[in-house]
């Protein structure tokens, strides 16, 4: 759920970032008039993220043409043809660099959280993304993180309010800290609680908080959670959560296991942007 | 070698993308005068980057002090206390993970490429960096890969030559490509030529490139191409080099090991903003 | 709760667009080294809002010192003095216009906001506002409706999800387009549904909406609406709300009304800045 | 007069301020190729300012199609239906809002200003605007007050002298006030003095200013005024003028009468946004 | 009469432009705590424009002092010392080509503004500015010319009227022409009439135009043109004016003599930053 | 070798900075649907440089055509029809004097700098600029500059190293500097130091300088330093360089002549835009 304004802006400070006064190379070393036509390649399995955009940026260079057998969010096959970009070399070897970083980045997070996404399978339990992304790619990483299966978390500090240990030692109790974000809070926004103790879940769920979340808590504490909460409010499970864990956490039965690893430490996949040859 | 310009812009939109309208727990539930201690510690093994950016986005909400125990580029073991921030609360809890969000990417960075340094030690080969860059981070990580003890490439398209496969295929021959580059060159900037075979290395040599790309060769090859060379211009081997291979290529004795992954997919290092409880 | 980031950068445009190159008339009549003080006064009754904006606008040109009495929030009687500004004549002179300019359209929100609060006082309705706002000035009006003792509904269009009249006949009905929606919204963002007739209202608490908008319903609908939901769900009433009509919607026992005039039609209050004469 | 220019990027920053990621609600209930088309319909008598804004929004959202039966500046019947809109259903649900807060504020400002210019027709006066407008919308405002039948006092402090109180007595006199911005003023630029009194309509007379502002006089001293002047130059009435009191204002003879409310008060129109049904 | 803010605008992207991501030499070859001391000195006769810039460049390093010993306006004697900066090293060696490229050109347009100034001293024309000016220093280059004795013209398209010869011919007459203006220009901006011949002077002056553009005219037509006009409005003269002809236009007896070279083709004077050695 | 991105972003500031809220005159002398034709026609013998920036100002305004028949680099002869461009008249008439200003500026670039390129024909010194540019206007004045025939030098600070005598007073000698840049210089980047004396040429080539710069030499000197470095590294000419001394210079041997004054003093060259009459 990207609009497009906010896609273009992001694409217009990238390029000038990588371009800078101008693409030296290929403005010295090629013709003005030569076309080039360059195949875009898996080279690994992927769920694919940001290949719309990668799209966009050469559709800027306005006599590039695009053709894309793939879209965002499907499942690529390593060795899969996705696609093909045809149009003036120069233009085209301008943006590849930065068409793949985009790209390759995001992909990156789509298939990680995949990977967490297939490990909860069967389980109650939904992944979900946290505000450990990279400065600057807030929106584009929590969409791909979405196109990997995990369903976001708040989008920045002014659309959710989570009630975190510093705030709760600040303000004195979980209670008063609950009633004073009850009385201010825009009507569509839910409040939750970071908890690390079951005690401070029973005051949580007392205070009338929207959603719990429950902070390195172990395995048999997320159980204990679990029912006394009874499905009153969803629990979130957090901290720390690793590949080798999270099938423990979704089987304690909480609704909700947020990974901050996913948008924070995805590697790039590899796609390759290859020229044709014509024989 | 950023300037405090670059800096401070960087800064200002990553707070803009996370704050939006405001900070509506905090803003909410902490009183107004209300003031927070936190202090910043390593939990893994890290070489730092991004520690004065982080200072620095503390200092901006103005009556907060930062004290640092440690600088960019330090070697810091897990468990050390790195310094402490101290201010109104409200402010502190608004910036924190903007902060941690540069500060844990960075020293990811600058920790994965030490790293790949700590490999090749005692070689002549010195690692550098890629266009490969995260978009609207690309000044901070090339430096963040230099903390770690790489070289920079290239900083953007405008500032050096770089003759690729599809610029010479479109060029018709690297004689051409490189006199055509010659010509027009900025003084100060070289002229390199990626060669995927030792004919080609030879056509780079005679063209009076300043120097030469290995792309994807065998550790055999680049033995030959470092022969072929006799040290008339730095040689760079690149293209799908990773932890486990960077030895022997280093060994096969070329000048520059160039590696996508420090600055693509480095994970971001474990670094905790913890409240300092007064007793 | 807005960020001290927003408020700077509209005050810098505020101040571009109405400067222009320069302020012609200061620059050419007055000298450099004159000085002046002026007097913030209240000419009517007014609830304050933009008054903290005000004095920064003021601290920018930066030896102006600024001495507030009141703060935003205020009740401020007609007569009252409310702060005085001193500082170099050109600069007090060339920012004056901008600083009334917030401050008058702001504390006509607030002012406005809270004599229909005072209407429903003593009811369990709370006033809430909406989009309808002028461009540019969103975050700041809709702070200056929670000082005149509004709720705010959504911020924008990414944080809150209100399906109205046009989503439901595209999407074709309220079941699922609350499905589709409750599948993929971020975990701490509430879903409402716009509801023209009872049967909607039960179709909504069915398909298990958090919360129903009741558009231009009559006071006799709003009742059944009431007593259909029993209390499951908040109820928002809409639609043409007026001053006099805003009572009987409260005593129909919604939960919240909303009303776009507050911030689409506050007339501007009467501020004067007036010279400080010594004698 | 509006530059395409200004309203592009005054219409960029809007969309975004309202959109912020995306618009939630549309992405997630509505299908991708849905299809939708509105009826911009008048719900009261209208002068009209900003339909050309609004049909510029819509197009934005490239396929969409907009049919307008009226343009700026024209007279609007309650009931009329004055342009339909068509195209991607989440394209146009997202930019509705945007729209009609833009037509319904500029709107609200062109009814506003004809109705105060229909009180005063037949007299030689002429309504002017101030610089009391909403910050940002400066250029927008000022162009729905011409439309609504005002002239435009000057735009910013760079484009036209105005001597105020203020200034005389920083400055010491009127005479040396005027002389030292006729020494330094942009030959196209006039010089308008500010009078409280008789004595300085004289003195501003004889010092050559170009225009005289009477600032808050009563009728008797303005027609004295007027005869005083002898049509020397025009004069300008201003300072708490309201539409009981303007017919008054205006014969008196002034050349001028300004209003800060027409661009600081004006309510907001009704205009509704209404999905076109299909039998 | 140029406002801080559109200063440190025009400040902060010059230093963008040249820094880019950061002063290699320096941050290469100077210890971060080197400190150094500059002169700034005349090397030929200047009538100054822009060392407030230069001096607010370098102050923006934070750490810099700065002392001038002359101010803007000044007429300084090739080889005076006109100031020192010091602070750190690598900031004043990052900055100050940027500070001197705004310092030289500004200068040199208050240079050969003053020589044309001198040509004509002793009648009663005086020298104005156009729109012939560089994109982007629009208002620092007229301000550089206010400095060197001119007046200026229009600072834009938006706070002048000035009907040409193309507007003419496509409106159908000067009479049409003027009569639209005046009906809806801004009550504080006069209207200009480019005339080519004596009849067209006739025709502006029975059409009301507050100022009348000879253009190309010869000395004889500008005699006549002024006994025509006999003092009614102020007179322009316009069109390829040099050093050499500037006098006997200015003796023709015409208010205003307007040259677009001293904006569009001054060359740079010469001022040195040299390093102060300590003995 | 300059991006249309970096082109698109000087444009809009250009118009913005000359258009203001917009064109007053055309606005309100002008028809809507009036048309216009332009011919654009050198007054002087030029060598073109802004043209393609010139054509893209006019289709900015979308129904405009321009038709050329000169390209930038092209030797244009006084009185050569250069193109035409014809549209809605409003829009032609706010953009002219813009897309002029460009045009004569950035032709007075090259125009003066293949004038010095001429005189140093036949010799083996290749002329280059320098960073005496004026703010804002880098990328197109080296542009310009190359299409009169001279080469770059480096674009910015981070692109190329140039150690000069502040760098080496402070650094201590400029082996030790030499050997600093080298450890941490980008792989494509050369270094030049800025030498004084015959002894300094001798450090720098012993240091291993890429390029020496001899600063303010005789012409005795320099052909010493020419012969002591005997082809090892090439030698740029640099200070106060003038077209009756430039061609000395080049007999001197040196392989570069850089010249400020191409960028920083070029006046402009006479390009007229008129009405194209219909008969």
């Amino acid at each position: 759920m990207i609009d497009p304004l906010v896609v273009e802006e992001l694409i217009d400070s990238a390029l000038a970032e990588d371009i800078g006064f101008g693409d030296l190379t290929s403005e010295l070393v090629i013709p003005a008039d030569a076309r080039a036509e360059l195949a875009l390649n898996a080279r690994e399995d992927i769920v694919l993220a940001g290949i719309e955009i990668a799209a966009r940026i050469f559709r800027r260079r306005s006599e590039c043409t695009v053709e894309l057998r793939v879209k965002d969010g499907d499942r690529v096959k390593a060795g899969a043809l996705m696609g093909k970009v045809a149009g003036p070399a120069r233009g085209l070897l301008a943006v590849e660099r930065t068409a793949l970083n985009f790209l390759q980045h995001l992909s990156g997070i789509a298939t990680l959280t995949s990977q967490y996404v297939e490990r909860i399978a069967g389980t109650r339990a939904v992944l979900i993304d946290t505000r450990k992304t990279l400065p600057g790619l807030r929106a584009l990483e929590k969409h791909a993180a979405s196109l990997g299966g995990a369903r976001n978390h708040r989008l920045r500090l002014d659309d959710g309010v989570l009630i975190k240990d510093n705030h709760i030692s600040v303000c004195g109790s979980i209670a008063l800290a609950v009633k004073r974000a009850r009385s201010g809070v825009p009507v569509l926004t839910k409040i939750e609680v970071e908890c690390d103790t079951l005690a401070q879940v029973e005051e949580a769920l007392e205070a009338g908080a929207d959603m719990i979340l429950l902070d390195n808590m172990d395995a048999e504490d997320m159980r204990r959670a679990v029912a006394l909460s009874g499905g009153r409010v969803p629990l979130e499970a957090s901290g720390g959560v690793r590949m080798e864990t999270i099938r423990a956490i979704a089987e304690a039965g909480v609704d909700f296991i947020s990974v901050g690893r996913i948008t924070q430490s995805a590697p790039a996949v590899d796609i390759g942007l290859d020229a044709v040859v014509r024989v």
